[in-house]
Formats: C-alpha cells, structure tokens, sequence
C-alpha cells in the first residue's frame, strides 16, 4: 500500500519533538546528559508508595479500578483544589479537570480553539512540547521577547495590537528552557493587557513547587481569573510516569475541554488519579517536596558555580530560583550546534537553545543545561567538560 | 470574555458522547442499568493486585513512575506480542505500540489521516466512541450494511467504489452494539475486497477474549496485514482504569502515530504498564479470564433467555457468542426512545439504538442491552420489566 498518500494535510506540520529525540541520548552509556528535561528518579517517593496503593486498594478497591469520569477522580479533583489554594488560585472542585500530564491539558486546549493559521502568542524561547500539542492544528506563531524578568510586557501588548491572537502561552515560573521567572510586577501589568484585550492566556506551571530560593509568586490566573488557564502537573512533584496533568479554566471552555478529551482518551487513568488523591490527601507530599528540593537545589548551585567557573566570560547563564533548567548564551555568532557535535562525542549532552524558538535562525548561541538529572559531582565534571569543548 | 467566539471550527462536529452520559444513569440510585458499555468490577483481578503490583516495585523499581517511550513500555509490548501470537496475530515487540486506551489509538489514527470532509466507512450502528474520536476532524462517514453476520461484503465493495475511503473502521467480534461477528468466510472476502481496492481498514478488537461458546475467528489482521491497523485493549481483561490500549500497524503508520501521540500525551502510564507487563508475564491473564467468562456467561445467557420469553414476538435479538452487548430489533415503527423514558421511570435503562447510526433516522426501532454489570437473577427482573413498558 501506498500509506503516504492517506496521510492528513496536518501531518505537513508534525516533526518528531526533540526532547523525545534527547531521552534516547540519555539512554547511552557513558553520556552525562544535561539534555533531558525528566526528573531525578531519586526524586520519586517510593518509600512511601507501597503504604498509599495500600491507601487506596482499601479506599476505593475496585473502583481504582473502573472507567471514571473525564472531569477526573472526584477524590483527586479535592485535593487538587486544596493544593491550588495553596497557590492563591481558589477553586471548587468542579473547576478543577484533570488530564493525562499536561501535555493532555495543551493536546484539549489546541483542539478546541486552533482553526488552521490561527494565531498563539509565545515567549521566544518557548516550551517544546507545546509546540507538539499545538502544531498538528496549525496554527501560526507570534513570537514575543522576553529577558531575565520574562516576557516583555510591551511586546505581548504589540502582539495583541497587531495580530488577532487565539490565546497566549506562558511557562511564567521557572519557564522551560530558560529557568526564568515573570516578576510580580510582570504579572499585574500582563494581568491588566490580556484583560484590557479580552484575551485568553494559557498559564503552564509545572515547576513553580520547585523553589530553591526566595518567595513565591502568585500565579498570572489570580490576577486576570476569567482571561486564563492554570494548567499544571504532578510529574514533577510525585512522579512523571502517573501521566497526571491538571487545570482550572474558566466554566465555559472547561466543558468544552471535557468534551474533547472524551474523544482522545476518555479519562486519565483512575488507579493513578487514586494514588495522587492518597499522595495529597495523607500529607506525604508536604514532606517528600522538602527531599525533592534538598535534592534539586544543590544540583542547581553547582551548576552556576561551574559555569561561572569554566564558562568564558562571554557565556551569560539565566538567573533562576528553581525547576529544572539553565539557560546559556553564548557570543553572537557563536554555533551551539557544532558545540553539541563536539560535546556528544565527549561524553556530554545538552540541548542546543535553537530547538526552543518558533523562528528559524534565532538561538544559535544559546543552550539547555538540565541540572535534575546528574549529582552535583557529575554536573561540576560534565560543565568542565562542557567549557573545554568551547 | 466572550468565550464561544474562541472555539475552532471543528467544535461543530463535537458533541457529547452518550456512552458518558450513560454513566451518569449507572449512578442513579435505584435504576439497573443494562445501558452500560462497562465491564463488571467483579470482572477485575483485585485478589492479585498486590501481587503485581510488588513484582512491579521489585523489577522496575522508580523506573516504573519514570516518563517512558511513546512508543510504549518494552516489558509490556514483548508480552502483547505472545499474546497476539496466540490471537494469530505474528509481529515483534517493536510494532506494537501501546496507547491509553483503544480510544487514544483511534484518536491517533484519526488525527494522522482525517483531514476534513476525508470519507471513512462505517458499519451501521457502529461504536459510538470511535465516533467522538473521529468528529473532531471533521469527516464524512460512508454506512455500511450489516447482518447477523456482520458487515455484508457487497456494501464495502459498493462503498470503495462509489467514494474515495480515507479508511473504513469495523469492530469484526462482538461488535458493540450489536454484539454480532463477523464470520470467517466474510473475513475472508473482506481481505481480497480490500487488498483489491488497496483499502485501509481500522479493526477495533476490544471483545474477542470474551467468547461464551464457539471457536475463535482469526482477526482480518491475519488475511490482509498490510491493509489493516489491529487495535485492542486490556479494558476488558484485565481493568479499564488503567487504560491501556495497543495497535498494531504497518510500520510507515507505526511512525506517524507515535508523533501524533507525543503531542497528545507524551506516553502512556510507565506504572500502568508495568502491571499490565506482569499481568501478562505471570501467567495471570489465562487464569483470570476464565473467571471473566464464567461471570459474564450466564449473564449473557440469562438475558438471552429472559428476552425470548418476555419480549412480544415481533422483537428480534441478536445472535452472539461472546462480548458485553445484545441487540434488539423491534416492529418498523416502534420508538425506543419512547419506551426509554417510560422505562427510565420504571427503573431500567438501556441505549436507544439510534445513537449508533450516523444517518439520522436509522435505528429508531433498535435498542443496546448490556449484560455485564448484573447478576442474572436482576437481568430477569429489569428484562421482564422492560418487557412490560414494551
């Protein structure tokens, strides 16, 4: 059979993601990855995982076990919203859906609301795996600025100004690749744009739990409630492998998400929608985030150590509190690609920054370091490494 | 925010599935359901969960909660394929991919070859959630005929040579709704029809582990490999909650349906995997789906039966070896939606067959019954007293 031919015209717009691409060079021996974008496995609770399936084999039984809604487990969603609160994003239970990673979340969001060669806003760099839930539905991208602090204000207003834009994607704390943060004062002036546009902000938060120093910000969705939706996860603070993704949009789209998520995959697995909810609710996750960010923060420091070390001057690493990401850029024409040719073949991996852009041409210079994955050992030797290639 | 003006165009074919609201009515204090599309929770493997689950903890360890292949998880796939050895289905691990659920392959497949207004070709009634997995992107659908022998030949001949057939979609054994097989001889005819034709076919095979009585049928896989994308799942052997399909499909497909998937949710549960993997692996799912049959038997023979003796004579009821499902065919005019109110109130559900047709008009006189989630002595009962709304 001739299968090329029964092929979509949306297919035109579907390339393999490179973070996929990167977890099989972390699948190598003898490379230190500082490509991946995944967790520590150090960081899973396993200590404590036989006592929650416990929990819930004699919580729920069977019904762990059964097709459940698509809203998500009702138990899960509860504790969901307590979490939240936590976050100053105040939310009944019913707002509250939840998704198979949040991946599922971005997959719902762009079917629902992408015709082809509508208009999204995005940072520049901006989250890959986005772009793999958005490209099948072809839309065209509007890239926005951001520096240290961010997105730039006035370029998301510019954009809005110029372009009829479906919604706005943010990773506003600890973003991925970057490891920056959106300031609070950032927050309140984009909160006031979107709203003075009546535009709709996609806000995704995976890492802002992961906070090695300084205080929290409050999320974009308590400034600007109806023009956004709080999308977030708990692959980074539980485990990655349950495919447990969450958000908050407002009533009117939330249905809609509901709808198309019955059509990709049903639910999200209810076993693992009752292990979170026990996870949650049984207090272990206050505990077990204490040991995550022990884990993480030292990880993080040797790494800007290293790199103001080893790096040439004319190497800027990101400032960041938290996640899982440093950003490095490097002289202006300086070819990150070439580097990473070099580096692979001594034993190093990392993730050229072209990879996170929507225009061709931008981010030659700059790269991906993960910090999550390697100890701090490791990390001081991989950065040294690293430098030498340069 | 003016929300609605923010939905894409392919919203308009969306709608909600009515097998979820159906299970809204299973809830209903007081009501049997014989509406449900669901296994039983009797039919799940609770007395040795635990059991898998340490071996889970024992061999997989953290990597069992770690993110994973889209592809799906290696211990898991190499299992499948002995178990589709012995469905006569011969294909290495690396072709089988897993999906969440059969419903997350249907949405792949969808994604990758429906562009709008494709033609793909039902039977008609067909299954309901294959639809909400295809509406999205906006098809037209072809009928079929069908007969107690399933899909009648001349129909998908006259429907390859009329239209040009993106793929046509059929559930061959056990067919939800009707409960009916297609039988070998058909299978056969099918295969050369559309090998001729150079036709892609969806075999969606959720049942075929539930045979009562009477000898397996090799799936169309077997008679036309290159034509056909084999789907199945776990939902019904081992637990729907943990939502695990899987598919065969020629390997040019195989690719593109992983990058479709990455967009969608980066992979299935690592942890629901690895149980299912030592499902398989230990020689669990042999025993258990004796118990399975055992359960589900006499349920199907006792709604057999009670339909024969109080059920008018002009009421026909399919003939079926196996599945979840029965079918029945009342006079030209009768209106089951009529008789689903008053039946409602009398405390028995079903589905109106008209949901399982996608020209509207058809199957007015049709009903689903269920027979999987009662015991035969409440089968009687509901039956007997939907014979009295009758």
């Amino acid at each position: 059979m001739e299968y090329e031919k029964l092929l979509a015209s949306r297919t035109e717009t579907m390339k393999a993601n490179a973070i996929r691409e990167i977890l099989k060079v972390v699948a190598e021996p003898g490379v230190v990855s500082l490509a991946g974008g995944i967790p520590s496995p150090e960081s899973f609770p396993m200590e404590i995982i036989n006592e929650i399936f416990q929990k819930v084999l004699e919580k729920y039984s069977s019904s762990a076990f059964q097709y459940d809604l698509t809203e998500g487990f009702i138990p899960l969603r509860e504790q969901l919203s307590k979490l939240l609160e936590k976050r100053g994003v105040k939310s009944s239970f019913e707002s509250i859906n939840v998704a198979s990673g949040s991946q599922g979340v971005l997959d719902g969001v762009a079917k629902l609301l992408i015709s082809k060669g509508d208009k999204i806003a995005l940072e520049a760099p901006t989250y890959l795996g986005a772009l793999s839930a958005f490209n099948p539905y072809e839309p065209e991208y509007i890239r926005m600025d951001m520096d240290d602090k961010g997105l730039v204000p006035q370029s998301l207003e510019q954009a809005l100004i110029s372009h009829n834009i479906k919604f706005i994607y943010l990773v506003p704390t600890f973003q991925n690749p970057t490891g920056r943060t959106l300031t609070l004062e950032r927050r309140q002036e984009i909160a006031r744009i979107i709203i003075k546009h009546d535009a709709l902000l996609v806000e995704d938060d995976p890492y802002s739990a992961l906070r090695y120093k300084g205080n929290d910000i409050l999320p974009l969705k308590t400034f600007a409630p109806d023009n956004v939706i709080y999308v977030s996860t708990l692959s980074k603070i539980f485990a990655p492998g349950l495919r447990i993704g969450f958000y908050v949009a407002p009533d009117f789209l939330n249905r809609w998400l509901v709808l198309a998520k019955q059509g990709v995959d049903l639910h999200t697995s209810t076993f693992n929608q009752a292990l979170a909810a026990e996870y949650l609710k049984g207090g272990y996750l206050e505990k077990h985030l204490l040991k995550i960010k022990a884990l993480y923060k030292p990880r993080q420091e040797a790494m800007m150590e290293s790199i103001k070390k080893y790096f040439p001057l004319d190497f800027t690493c990101s400032k960041s509190d938290g996640g899982m990401f440093l950003w490095v850029q490097g002289p202006k024409n300086f070819d990150m690609t070439d580097l990473y040719n070099k580096s692979v073949g001594n034993g190093v991996a990392f993730v050229p920054g072209q990879f996170f852009f929507t225009d061709k041409d931008e981010g030659m210079n700059t790269m991906r370091l993960n910090y999550t994955m390697a100890d701090e050992a490791t990390i001081k030797t991989a950065v040294k490494k690293l430098a030498q290639c340069i």
